[in-house]
C-alpha cells in the first residue's frame, strides 16, 4: 500500500465529465489498495471568470481581495470532485489551504509555503477518506488567505507530498510526461523515463512548459519524486528524482523558448559600473533579463546584449533612447525574431566536449549562434527564430535523442558510444 | 459615531454595477462618521450557478461538499465588494464565515450558530477598515466548513451585530419595509415604522416573506435591533425592537399564505390516539402540516383537517389511502385552493373581540372560514383561495389600517378608537 498525491490541473477538471473520469482515476487507484490524496486546480476557465468579475468594479484589485477571490475557484473544484467521488460510492473530504494547514507568508498573489501542519489531512487518511485538497492557496500565520501564484498547483502537490510522507507526487498533466524535445517541433522525439531535478530544473527554466521550475525545486529540496504523467491514459510518464551521476543521460532534452527579445547596446564604453547601471534600470521597470552577453570590441568600446521577454519588451524600448545617452553608447538594435536553444543534461559535467559538439553540429547546419550561455548542466543559444526547428531537430539527432536511434548506424564518437551504452540502462 | 451591520442580499449584488452601489451606500455611512460591518450573500444567480455544476456529477450531493461549494459564492461577492470600496478609495477587508470566528454546529446546510468570536473583525475595524463579512456560512469548531441555510445571510447580520454590540443591524431588501400587508394585494397597505420582534415573527411565520423568522428569533433574543429597508433608497423602513405592550398596536399586519392545502380525513371514529396516529405517519413521510383542527361530529365519528404545503402534498397523498383505512375513516378530501389569511397584533392580547370582528367582517363579505387556529398575537384563518385578495383588503380596511385611515370617517366601536388613538401615537 503506497500513499500517493495526484496532482489535477484545470484542464483535467474543466467541467462535470473530466471531474468524473478524475474521480474514476482515483478510485482505481484506491481499489488497488493505496491512500490517496488529490490536490486541483480550479477548473478550467474559473479562474478568468472570477477575474471578470472583478474587472467590473475595480482595474487595480487589492492583491489581498483577489487571493480571496481565486481561492474560491479551488474551493468550488474541490468540492464537486468530492461529490463525484461520493456518488460512485466512495467517501471523500475536500480541504481549502488553510483547512490543509498550508500556512505561508503575506506575499498575496505569489504566497510562499512555511510551513504544513499536515495532521487534518493525515487524520483523514486514517478515517479512510479519499482527501481533496485545494491547490494554489494556503492562509497566513494571522489567518489571511493567500494564493501561490503561477504554478502554484504543483507546489501544493509536492508540498503536501513532503508533508504527509507520500511515496510519489504524481502531477496529471496533458501531456504523457517530459519529451527529449517537443514533440511538435520533432516528432522524433522521445519520452524520458527518469530525470534528475537538476535537469528538469534546467529544462523548465529553458522554455519546456510541461512542470514549472518552482514546484521542481521544492520537491527536490524535500526529496519527493515527482511523477509527470498523462491525465488521459494510465501508461507511466516520467519520474523526476535524485539520479546519480553515474545513472545520468549526457543529454537528457532539448528546450526551447521563443518568447524572449533580444536587445543589444552597440559601442558601450569598457568601462567598470557599466553592466551594474544598465540592469538595474531595466530591473527598475519591472522587466525580467534572461542571458546577458558582453563582448568587448575594438577603441575600448564593448557591446551589451541581454534577452528579455518579448511581452517586457514595451516597457524595455521606452528606456533605451535615454540608456543610450547616459552610457554613452553608439546605438541599440532590438531583435525580436529569435529563439532561445537549450541542451540540458547532468552527464555534460563529466562529459566534455558537449559544447563544441552543438557549435559545430549547429554550424554544420548553416544557423548562426549570437548568444552563449551555460550552466555546469546546460547550454544555450541565442539563434534566429526561423531556424528553432531546424537547429532542435538537428541536435535531437546528433545527440542520440531520437525515439528510435539505438537501432540505427550513427557516426559516434567512443565516448559518445559509452555515454549511449550508459543511457540505454 | 453608531456601530452599524448592514447586510446586503443577493439582488442587492447581483452583478458589477449593484455592488458598485452598495459600496456608494456603505461608503456614504462611514463619510458620515459610522463604522459600518457589511454582511453580503452569493451574487443572484451564483448559487444557482454552482448547484447546476454540482448536478453535472451527482443527484444526491453529500451535506458536507455541498456547504463547501455553496460558501465560495460569498467569498465570491465579499472580495468584490472589499474590492468596488477600494477602488473608490476607501480600505475594506473581507472575511469568510470562518474567518469572521462564526462558529456553528455540524449541521451541515442548516448549521445553527454556536458562538462568535468577533476578535478579529473589531481588530478589523479599530485598524479603520470597513469590514466585509460573508453571509451564510460558519465553521464547526473542528474546522469543517458549514452553511446557515434558508435566510442565513440575515442570521448572520444579527448575530454579528449582537457580537459586537452593533448600535443596529439594518437588512437592505428589495422592499423598503414591513408593511401592513402586501401591496401587490392591497394597494391601501402602508409601511410600519416599528413593530415588536413577536409580531414580526407571527407574520413572518404566516406568510409576509420579508424577514426570515429565524432571523428575528436571534434579535429579539440578543436585543439586537432590526432596521428591514430599501436597498434603493435612503427612506427609513421598518424597526424590529422591544416594544412595549402600552405602544403595541391593537392590529399591526395582516398576512396571507396561498402556499397550502388542506386535507381532511371524514367520519374518523372519535378515539383517543387518533390524532398522535395521523400526524406522527405525516411526520414520518418528512411532510410538514402546519394547521390543524379537529371537530367532533354526530354518531361519535369527527371530522380531521389539517394544512401542509402543497409542495408536501403528493407525499401526503400517496399515504392516504391506507390512513382512511387504518383509522376507520370514512373517506378523505384534499383542497388545494385556499388561502390563509393571518391578523397579528400585540395589542390583541389587551384588545378582547378581534376574533368576533374579524368574522363578522368576513361574514359580511360572503366569506366562509373552513379552519380557525390562533395564537395571543395571532388569529389565522383558512378561506377560498379566489376570496384571498377581498379578505385583505376587507380586513385591512375595518382594521383601520388603510394609509390615510386617520382621517377617514369610519364606524368604530369606542374600544376600536381607543385602539387607534394609541396606534397613532
Amino acid at each position: 500500500m503506497s500513499l500517493i498525491v495526484m496532482k489535477f490541473g484545470g484542464t483535467s477538471v474543466a467541467n462535470g465529465d473530466r471531474i468524473k473520469s478524475v474521480a474514476d482515476r482515483i478510485i482505481r487507484q484506491v481499489e488497488a489498495g493505496d491512500k490517496v490524496i488529490a490536490v486541483v486546480s480550479a477548473m478550467g476557465k474559473m479562474t478568468d471568470d472570477l477575474v471578470a468579475i472583478a474587472n467590473q468594479v475595480t482595474d487595480n484589485p487589492p492583491s489581498r481581495e483577489m487571493d480571496v477571490l481565486l481561492s474560491a475557484g479551488e474551493q468550488i473544484s474541490m468540492s464537486i470532485l468530492a461529490m463525484a467521488i461520493d456518488a460512485k460510492g466512495h467517501v471523500a473530504k475536500s480541504f481549502t489551504g488553510a483547512q490543509a494547514g498550508i500556512i505561508t507568508d503575506g506575499g498575496y498573489t505569489k504566497a510562499r509555503i512555511e510551513q504544513i501542519d499536515a495532521s487534518r489531512l493525515k487524520e483523514a487518511l486514517r478515517e479512510g477518506n479519499i482527501v481533496i485538497v485545494a491547490g494554489f492557496q494556503g492562509v497566513t500565520k494571522e489567518g489571511d488567505i493567500t494564493t501561490l501564484g503561477r504554478g502554484g498547483s504543483d507546489t501544493t502537490a509536492v508540498a503536501i507530498a513532503a508533508a504527509v510522507g507520500a511515496d510519489v507526487c504524481e502531477i496529471y498533466t496533458d501531456v504523457d510526461g517530459v519529451y527529449t524535445t517537443d514533440p511538435r517541433i520533432d516528432p522524433k522525439a522521445r519520452k524520458i523515463d527518469e530525470i534528475s531535478y537538476e535537469e528538469m530544473l534546467e529544462l523548465a527554466d529553458s522554455g519546456a512548459g510541461v512542470l514549472q521550475s518552482r514546484s521542481v525545486e521544492f520537491a527536490r529540496n524535500f526529496g519527493v519524486v515527482i511523477h509527470c504523467r498523462s491525465a488521459f491514459s494510465d501508461e507511466p510518464g516520467t519520474l523526476v528524482k535524485e539520479v546519480s551521476d553515474m545513472e545520468s543521460a549526457v543529454i537528457s532534452g532539448i528546450a526551447y523558448d521563443d518568447s524572449e527579445a533580444k536587445v543589444t547596446l552597440r559601442g558601450v564604453p569598457d568601462q567598470p559600473g557599466i553592466a551594474a547601471m544598465t540592469f538595474s534600470k531595466v530591473s527598475e521597470i519591472g522587466a525580467n533579463v534572461d542571458m546577458i552577453v558582453q563582448n568587448k570590441s575594438e577603441n575600448g568600446l564593448t557591446d551589451l546584449s541581454f534577452t528579455t521577454p518579448s511581452k517586457d519588451l514595451p516597457k524595455v524600448t521606452e528606456i533605451l533612447d535615454a540608456m543610450v545617452k547616459d552610457l554613452g553608447a553608439r546605438s541599440y538594435v532590438v531583435d525580436e525574431s529569435i529563439a532561445k536553444i537549450s541542451l540540458v543534461g547532468a552527464g555534460m559535467k563529466s562529459h566534455p566536449g558537449v559544447a563544441a559538439k552543438m557549435f559545430s553540429v549547429l554550424a554544420e547546419n548553416q544557423i548562426n549562434i549570437s548568444l552563449i550561455s551555460t550552466s555546469p548542466i546546460r547550454i544555450s543559444v541565442i539563434i534566429d527564430g526561423e531556424q528553432k526547428e531546424l537547429a532542435v531537430n538537428c541536435l535531437h539527432t546528433a545527440f542520440d535523442l531520437d525515439s528510435d536511434s539505438l537501432f540505427e548506424e550513427t557516426q559516434l564518437s567512443s565516448e559518445e558510444l559509452a555515454a549511449k551504452a550508459q543511457k540505454g540502462r
